[in-house]
């Protein structure tokens, strides 16, 4: 499907995610917006996820970095489609740049499009790209008190993932305050453990996926 | 010394900087501005100098956090006087806000005061608070590509600290690549490794404190 978007979309920030939000529901490409803090594993989480899943669904990614296409082309090297946005220097991804990227999509053929934002646990929490859904990713060496210190990332999200629990051993984490925390903040936001890494607990995000994408597909019939 | 400061300090943030710059010179306080991604220890490494050279040198803290009192009870657990600046969602400092705080020390009895900025790996960068310098930490788990990555922040800094080598043995970081990419991005800045946790490393940490706070001392003669 050919897009086109007008100026005004590319100059209005709630224009672009509304645009953005139309032309995903009408390709009925799911889509999750993936935050975190620098290097707490959004792109091993993704390796993994579309190690596990390009069986079964077409994945495709936009990469979002200030600098460098390190990333886009760790994805790349497993034959996903992926677009990066280099923001040269801007701490958050915003609606109008993801509008500029779907011209370079078959987003017809593409079932989940995940997009992987600047590393900062707080710009962009403030930012709408149109997605479905965000997802917090947590890392255990961060330390649980990340929950009450961030907590309009956490508030903002319908998904909190702790990420790299093979480092529980050795890191003062401790899962259950984590939990606790986040019902306080957010109580009707999921929480699950996993490490990326090792795999451990990755079942269990995957189950997840293929949850809200069955739930997007049956509000579309 | 009673500080005075008129609007136009409050309203404008270069001014600021300026007036905190002059304020922190009149005084002989060292200021050193810390910079890092949420949970690469920025509270921690404070709390290890803090109980190394609090015998030696008056020191005094301001901490930024969004949200919560948590770092700045840790700090004055060891009798170390804090401010606390809460940003309600904002992702930096900025020199108005570290104006406000300043009528709140003795600054004449202070040698060395650590501004903790929020964890954030992008916007402190752009923000001048008058100090005399940047460090920026970055933990070993957030992987080396992280200096490529943030650019602009590893640019700006005085010195960047490797911190939580205590997790070498459990993830992926090339410290001696950290090295060389930190070269390439600012050839004059300073490196080193420790782990606040263990202490390993502290020792050229201080060293380079004693360092800085020696010269500072040296060109007020």
């Amino acid at each position: 499907m050919k897009i086109k978007m007008d100026d005004d979309v590319l100059k209005n920030q709630n224009k672009a995610a509304d645009f953005n939000r139309i032309i995903f529901k009408r390709n009925q490409t799911l889509v999750i917006n993936l935050m975190s803090s620098p290097g707490a594993g959004k792109t091993t989480l993704l390796e993994q996820t579309v190690k596990a899943l390009a069986h079964e669904y077409q994945i495709a990614v936009i990469e979002g970095d200030l600098a460098t296409e390190r990333d886009a082309e760790r994805l790349r090297a497993l034959g996903i489609k992926t677009v990066q946005i280099n923001t040269v220097g801007g701490c958050h991804l915003d609606a109008r740049m993801i509008a500029k990227t779907l011209p370079d999509f078959q987003l017809e053929e593409i079932d989940i499009l995940f997009i992987e934002n600047i590393g900062n646990l707080v710009c962009p929490s403030g930012y709408d790209l149109g997605q479905d859904y965000k997802a917090v990713i947590l890392s255990v060496p961060e330390g649980n008190d990340k929950i009450p210190k961030y907590p309009v990332m956490f508030h903002r999200t319908h998904l909190t993932i702790i990420n790299k629990t093979d480092l529980l051993p050795y890191v003062h984490f401790d899962l259950e305050e984590a939990r606790k925390d986040l019902q306080c903040i957010n109580p009707h936001a999921d929480f699950l453990a996993l490490s990326a890494q090792t795999g451990d607990g990755m079942e269990e995000w995957l189950n997840w996926i293929k949850e809200v994408y069955a739930n997007a597909a049956r509000s579309q019939d």
